[in-house]
């Protein structure tokens, strides 16, 4: 019998229960009020969005938690006064870093060396190339790079509510400026790129729920070279 | 005993296999040649992509699949020769439309309308709204909108892989201009924003395969507002 090492690749494992998950889910329009998300639900979405992985590990982004129902009444007229910021339990505002500067990216650097306990001369060569070009190229297309990063979380976030069975409806329309004053993201050094409220899809007061999911066929998005 | 709804939020349902698969992959910095990734494999992770959301349901993003040797041997010279390029089987290469146009805005609003079988006014609002403000904002604007959504397709993509046993490095180190030409993005209004190759960890030539997994603790990467 072959020995099996860990490295085989596993043709038993597929995508298909992520298939699944993402046929299930939708951009929920009305969630339920009286059904909060569980915290262990939150705490496995947020982790999924932690573990997610970002350019040179540089994780240049936070998720601000906001429960707090004062908050959420005061987010929802700036965002087109969509009501699943105050009808879902938790509103995830996603927040890219301003700008990479040194200090940002000496510690990620340091925490990797802390982590894995020492030092490794091809990784401080990369740590050195990131400090000569990021900080210098401006802050605006730092604050881009960053919001990219903050996409891929907001993606992996996204997948890790629909395994959850939690509805979550990703969010662009609002004035980012504003919900930075009211959350005060500036003073932190971090600007909002996207939302996303955590809920229970209301069925009966959702016009979106039972209409087909579009995409455009494979052969419109994809290409092979083959 | 009570009547369950399909809507009902099943507690059982956890997102714990996609932490499980996250903290199983990393950035594979050597694959193996000798092993291609199978077709159904990919196909899954490229519909994984397909279903991901974008903002407006636009999909403003395409991906082209590369298995071609030659093509992928032009294109490791401009990605700091990076060996997964041309070691893994199959490179996806992400690229966003370079401007949101009528026409493209148009088509996927004719396709929801064809897929669903009805017009919605309120839907056709929401059209004329995009129409009246998105292809005047300017090109660049828009294409950092739409490279932002094809982050969401990336962090999607790359979950699908891990759920597939295969590994993916996602690549934002290559010269984006000189990949556009030699994929002839720029004609088909794409332009690339990332890539990320296909393949089988080769264990013994992988620097990073053993070492942990460096993320912030989450003190530092979220925030309650409770």
């Amino acid at each position: 019998m072959p020995v099996l090492s860990s490295s085989t690749p596993s043709t038993a494992t597929t995508a298909e229960p992520l298939l699944e998950r993402l046929r299930w889910r939708y951009a929920t329009k009305a969630m339920d009020p009286s059904k909060p998300v569980p915290a262990e639900k939150v705490e496995r979405i947020l982790e999924a969005a932690r573990l997610a992985p970002t350019s040179s590990g540089l994780q240049p982004y936070e998720i601000i938690v906001v429960t707090n129902p004062a908050i959420r009444e005061q987010i929802r007229p700036i965002a087109w006064n969509q009501a699943q910021i105050t009808d879902g339990s938790h509103l995830l505002v996603f927040a890219a870093w301003d700008d990479y500067t040194p200090e940002r990216i000496n510690h990620m650097f340091d925490l990797t060396n802390e982590v894995r306990g020492f030092k490794n001369e091809g990784w401080e060569n990369y740590r050195q190339m990131l400090l000569a070009t990021y900080p210098q190229r401006g802050a605006e297309l730092n604050f881009q790079h960053a919001a990219r990063q903050a996409y891929i979380g907001l993606g992996v976030a996204l997948v890790a509510a629909a395994f959850e069975g939690v509805d979550a409806t990703p969010m662009e329309g609002f004035d980012p400026a504003a919900l930075d004053q009211i959350l005060d993201l500036r003073a932190r050094g971090l600007r909002s790129v996207a939302m996303l409220p955590l809920g229970y899809r209301l069925e009966k007061k959702d016009w979106l729920v039972k209409l087909e999911k579009v995409r455009r066929p494979r052969s419109a998005f994809v290409t092979e070279l083959n």
